[in-house]
């Protein structure tokens, strides 16, 4: 297979999600990708020009046909990312949010004052998550500008589609002295400048590295340094990051100091925009999912950290019938996988606890949610491709002229993966089984703008 | 490396948790296995003969070291499996546990009346499991006599230790026409039938293969095989297994039937022993674990199973501080997946999600469960392991003398793998990122008996 797909045509059995819970399978589907990397045309057997199509590409030796027994995903969207914290993904999960972060968390997080140290966690991850098939994250790096420009120095040479902030956290009651902003101005200056270095970076000619605003949250922060992240985000136009209410801890310290909501608080501040995301969201009320939804900004929902770290199931179900843009974060390292199809599994499998109930002690009427608050792996592949994207406001995760060619190929034969066929599936059948079943082994090839990259 | 360790000394860095939550880190364990591929010796850096042994089983050319980066843990015990299921695994997760039999479930199975279908589906799974690292599994087969004989003797010939029983179902009322025996008495005495088949199997020297009573549920089953089958059970004194309270149907359907538990039902009967095990088990009251303890009897518990079918988290820990039994399970097909590390891993969340309770519109007063519900990787070890071979009553899942030695060696290295060190690791760790992340790519083989299976 050639490194780079720019200017051919593709043969594949594909899927995507256009909308929640609603599966197209793209069998035999010829795919054209523009010198860009971006998606020309789709064209599907039995529509106008496919025979000709075909047969032209494979006149021009233009035609890059897929494998037997291989399927073609849009790249997975991880929406929540602690870069630094990969060195501990697997481990430390044993404490609360408070105590993680002093314990664990700040002190790992400060050694990338040590540009060796970041180098070598920094390029290991990306390749391993490029590997992984996710071809868009959005990173919360650290205080450190140095670290967080070999971030993006790093995302570029490998070739994938990183939104990457610089952490601000300035709150000397709730940040080490070790390790925090040395003031608000430096909170905001240093945001500043990495959204400089991003933007007139000269391998950045596509954009395919974005900057990100990303008070770590409200409690790391000083008001100073809210506000003037805030006023950055309106100037600059660009994403925002932060965790909002995800620990009864943190949305309960959020209510104390502001006497309002986290959500209400974080728009207070202008941090609430089209391009911001929220991570976690666990105990928004009506009001608060509102207040996200008029703004138009997204949740990344991250189940299997939640179960550690957030004290309670996010109601996603019904996030999205109040039509907010959801993508699915692993969380590195406040959930243990780095794997994007097992956080939807975990998002499949937590929207179903939440609806029956956990404790058998208690009646079902007791126990239960009271509504319908599963999802099944329909609504858990549009969250880790098209929802992902939707929630960052970038033309990802659909096989859609005019949207880029991150892809994912699932060799649903290799060996060491956790896919079996029996030919007899159909095709929604395969792809369940790829959500539930894939593994690092089935991921055969990546491509982020068309460019092979793992 | 050899294909049979029989003779041989290994020279490993091993993990095994002889008691649940401790955990015992052998660095560098010398350990001695006999001709019959059971642990002869294992000795430790600094205790006495560690370096003479050494020293010897170099110069006699008997020495096996294992790479550096790979551990040694005990085999995989999967005590809850369908083999039959194995081609939906990973899909049909859509309706609850009455309607997925009568519409996948029972028409699935029936095909196993083909012995080609059959013979195709288990020697895949065998081979899918094995290199899993699942070195004994406790198999639930079909009704079918032909295509049972034929799962022991796929066992015997790929080497997995193995506990089979052919499934006894013959209510009329909740079984199918086309799918059930015809009378008690055919469920009686086909069960018999696979007990004696077993039993003088000409390749069964060793005894790897087990027969198992195995009464589908109450549910299935009429007065007359239940009674049957617990004579049979202390007539013969081999395993039983069966399902015992999965979900608010099946709790509620014996209750209706004969007014007393499921578990005090399976116990008048004669089918709960020392060599019973209860599959699921959430709904047991205090006095059925009472009941349980008393008996010896084990549960295979299947936290991702128990979220689309069970209705409820089983009360995990509080089975352990009682004292009780419990191995996991995959249940292949009720949950997607067949790697015994997800059973662990989804063991660990479903504990802490018991604990915190899981709809965050309640207050965490009324969510939470109120008690200290939540294991942690250390338990989820011992469970998949030790905890899997006491339940069964077998010499597996430790490294100790007179136990097989049935083992697993992780690579913590392989690339498609999803376990990344960085080397500042202490054992502990080791074995948590190991527990959170293994991946079949990280099986880098797999012993059992001393006899290389994969
Ligand atoms: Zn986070
Ligand atoms: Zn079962």
């Amino acid at each position: 297979m050639t490194t780079s797909l720019a200017g051919r045509m593709l043969l594949a059995d594909a899927f995507h999600a256009p909308e929640c819970g609603a599966l197209e399978v793209l069998a035999q589907a010829l795919i054209e990708i523009g010198g860009d990397g971006h998606i020309v045309r789709l064209t599907r057997p039995g529509e106008a020009g496919y025979t000709d199509a075909l047969e032209r590409a494979e006149g021009e030796d233009r035609l890059t046909r897929m494998p037997p027994g291989h399927y073609l995903l849009p790249g997975f969207v991880d929406t929540h990312v602690h870069a630094p914290q990969y060195p501990q993904l697997g481990a430390a999960l044993d404490v609360p949010l408070e105590v993680w972060l002093q314990r664990y968390t700040f002190p790992l997080e400060a050694r990338y004052a040590d540009l060796a140290f970041a180098g070598e966690v920094y390029g290991r991850l990306v390749d391993d998550l490029l590997s992984s098939g996710t071809t868009t994250a959005l990173y919360f790096a650290t205080i450190h500008q140095e670290a967080t420009r070999l971030l993006v120095d790093l995302c570029l040479e490998k070739g994938q589609r990183a939104l990457i902030g610089k952490v601000a956290m300035d709150h000397p009651e709730n940040c080490p002295d070790f390790y925090r902003d040395a003031s608000p101005e430096a909170a905001i200056e240093g945001t500043r400048a990495l959204i400089d270095y991003i933007g007139t970076h000269p391998g950045n000619g596509e954009g395919r590295v974005l900057p990100v605003i990303t008070p770590r949250f409200i409690p790391a922060c000083t008001d100073a340094a809210l506000e003037g992240l805030g006023r950055l985000a309106a100037e600059c136009g660009c994403h925002v990051q932060t965790h909002c209410s995800e620990s009864d801890w943190a949305h309960g310290y959020v209510l104390a100091r502001y006497g309002i909501s986290d959500a209400a608080s974080l728009d207070r501040f202008g941090l609430m925009t089209r391009r911001t995301i929220l991570a976690h969201a666990n105990f928004l009320d009506e009001e608060d999912m509102d207040r996200v939804k008029a703004r138009g900004s997204g949740i990344a929902h991250c189940p299997l950290s939640n179960a550690y770290f957030a004290d309670s199931i996010f109601p996603l179900r019904r996030a999205l019938e109040k039509g907010l843009h959801v993508g699915l974060g692993t969380d590195i390292s406040g959930g243990p996988s780095g794997f994007m199809p097992e956080a939807a599994r975990g998002a499949v499998l937590v929207s179903r606890i939440l609806e029956s109930g956990a404790d058998p002690v208690r009646s079902r009427a007791e126990r239960a949610s009271g509504a319908s608050t599963r999802i099944d792996f329909r609504e858990a592949f549009h969250l880790v491709t098209a929802g992902g994207g939707q929630a960052l406001d970038l033309p990802i995760g659909l096989f859609r002229p005019g949207y880029a060619f991150d892809a994912v190929l699932i060799d649903t034969t290799a060996d060491k993966g956790g896919i079996r066929l029996f030919g007899e599936e159909d095709g929604e059948t395969i792809l369940q089984k790829i959500v539930y079943g894939a593994a690092r082994a089935n991921i055969a090839r990546v491509w982020v703008d068309g460019l092979a990259v793992a």
